[in-house]
């Protein structure tokens, strides 16, 4: 097999083997294949495309470069949900703790926040000693003692699509459904759960801006999914407006600790109850209406934020250690009409510039800086109404934030 | 301007601008754009293509890179043809001492070979003594003294387009046009020559195989050439088999000899004639025919191969130097039929595994090695006809040379 060939073959349209998928990607894991190389072929895939038979090889390839996590020696159906990245999404802390108390297992290794978007382990690391690099025997040990674990990755799963995306990253080929799906599916696959739930997010501030495309992304990831027989659903949800009204790491983990106390008029609850009640539907075998029913009960009867503060624990996290900025700066209307929408993107680029995430792989972050919304789209503003609240502490500007609201 | 931005502009078929080309090529000479980024914005180029005006831009991008050699020392009209490459090709060798004798003077630097092509410099140095390296001055005092000129690259044309071609040729991003364009032109319009005769090869022996290609690749010359004020004409001839009769260092100068001392009877001798009569119709500014007329009126009378014999000394050769090897295999026919083709691509191959080429960029060449023909296409051909000559010295080996003969 020769490299020069691969590429050419994908640039004039044809489609690759499994073979010499794997000679390339393995090749490029293993400092045998030039980046340069890789990157010729990772263009001519985003432009001519992938078949679905294709990109299920590509997935294979890369699930096969890695570790893949054993749950079996836990007994029941064991589910993860992967969220696309938006600002503001910590539907995780909400839904992981619902779905174990509905007695369905979830386990779930999450990532860290990079440029505008947050990440699971950044909010969880606010709450005073929370551990989030756990070992496999401890990852196991959780899930099985309280049918949920949440941490940061403990395996070596799918090498490949790490090395991968590094250079897809710089090279200008991030937006190409089959390395997307082969991306998401072979890391979620390699965890080790039966069912996943994918939430496909649609809008300015995600990376899939139109619905034509995140509906082939959709059809593709449940191919995939099917054909490493694992049951997978895919949920399209906006993210034109932030998810929520905070943005911000502490900020983020209260808002989820308010639904999980009750608070669930919210299209940010409503939100967190659907995927929750799609992940019980599929542990269980279970209608969604039967599902969203167990789903709001053990809201209710306080189960679901038991279950959070036990999980908490478990991790040697202090719930009570969760700390805001105390100072704010208040970004007041100076227009009248009404709020047509809220840019994702500036919220999660100015929250970021405040110092709640990352523009490099390896900044500290600070968790108690922020934004929290005060208005919502549709919402009729008059002048000197309060738009959002900052919480700043060594940076202090407001940046661009007003440009976020479009008020008409 | 930003990197990723350049490549994701193109990689959605957007245009980009002459800024926009000058950041990623200078950049890239100057190792301040990686080359695994470069490598995908030339696969987007291959696949998404060009616009005129882009690929006029990215050539000038390529001639600013480096040296603009200065001719106008010279008092006439300084004309400058140019070979996509092909098998057998000697044709500057009989080229430039005709135009020379026409009164217009030819000034050119050439290649080695690489691969399965031949190079002009390669050729001239089986000739004993030759020297093929000049330094600026040499080379402008023997183009004024006798007309002619060539020699090994003097001056530093367009240092990008070898930095980039090398990256194309292990990236898969060799076939493009406004890429091919820009390498031929940039070089072409760098050396100096007011006139450019483009000798475009079409056929299983050349980069291009089909004629709409060659016709696309021909006008995109030629916008190029007119867009630097250099009058282009683009000539496209056949490369489905080898050119002329012999293959190999030493045997290609002998059989452009021939032709400058009159030999005109042959394919071969004609496309010469043609090639050189629109030098000269181009450097003179008269009609095609009236040039022609020139061209075999200084065959006939000599004046060609007398200049030829001029310029040989003059860059200190020794013709009765020119040796082949002793040692051949004669290749028989064990068929009977009509000679339907003769592979150029194989005939190259199996004389470069002789020793006429090379593999890597610095192997050495022997030149007393090669392959003549003894049949051409359409010749009657019945068992035990002798079909070609191989002329080896340390590989002994006919390797698969009978499959290059297609009788039917």
């Amino acid at each position: 097999m020769n490299i020069v060939d691969i590429i050419n073959k994908k640039r004039v349209g044809k489609t690759l083997t499994y073979e010499e998928l794997k000679y390339v990607f393995l090749g490029y894991l293993n400092n045998k294949i030039e980046s340069y190389q890789v990157s010729a072929l990772l263009m001519a895939i985003c432009i001519n495309g992938m078949t679905d038979e294709e990109t299920i090889n590509l997935t294979k390839v890369f699930i096969e470069s890695g570790e893949i996590l054993d749950l079996s020696s836990i007994p029941g159906v064991k589910v993860d949900k992967h969220s696309t990245g938006g600002v503001g999404d910590k539907t995780t802390l909400v839904i992981a703790p619902i779905v174990a108390s509905c007695g369905v297992y979830m386990a779930k290794m999450s990532g860290r926040g990079l440029g505008y978007t947050g990440g699971t382990i950044d909010k969880l690391e606010s709450i005073e000693g929370f551990k989030t690099g756990l070992s496999k025997e401890e990852f196991l040990q959780e899930l099985k003692d309280i049918g949920l674990v949440i941490s940061s990755q403990t395996a070596e799963l799918a090498p490949i699509d790490k090395k991968v995306y590094a250079l897809r990253d710089v090279t200008g080929t991030v937006e190409s459904y089959p390395l997307i799906a082969a991306s998401i599916m072979s890391k979620k696959i390699a965890s080790g759960a039966d069912k996943i739930l994918i939430d496909l997010k649609l809008g300015i501030g995600a990376l899939i801006h139109n619905e034509s495309d995140a509906n082939k992304l959709k059809e593709i990831m449940i191919k995939i999914g099917n054909s490493f027989n694992r049951e997978t659903r895919v949920m399209i949800t906006s993210m034109d407006a932030p998810l929520g009204r905070n943005i911000g790491n502490s900020l983020e983990v209260m808002e989820a600790i308010e639904v999980l106390k009750g608070n669930i008029d919210t299209p940010f609850a409503s939100l967190c109850i659907e995927l929750a009640s799609n992940l019980v539907s599929m542990g269980k075998g279970i209608s969604l209406s039967d599902a969203e029913a167990e789903v709001i009960q053990v809201i209710k009867n306080n189960q679901a934020y038991n279950k959070f503060l036990e999980f908490v624990k478990y991790q040697h996290g202090n719930i009570n250690s969760l700390k805001v900025s105390d100072e704010k700066i208040e970004i007041r209307s100076t227009k009248r009409g009404i709020l047509k929408g809220i840019n994702a993107r500036i919220v999660g680029e100015v929250s970021m510039k405040l110092g709640a995430g990352r523009v490099a792989k390896d900044d500290p972050i600070d968790p108690s800086v922020g934004i929290s919304l005060n208005k919502q789209v549709h919402d009729k503003i008059v002048e000197d109404d309060l738009l959002c609240t900052l919480y700043v502490n060594k940076v202090k500007d407001e940046f661009n934030i007003r440009d976020a609201f479009i008020i008409e």
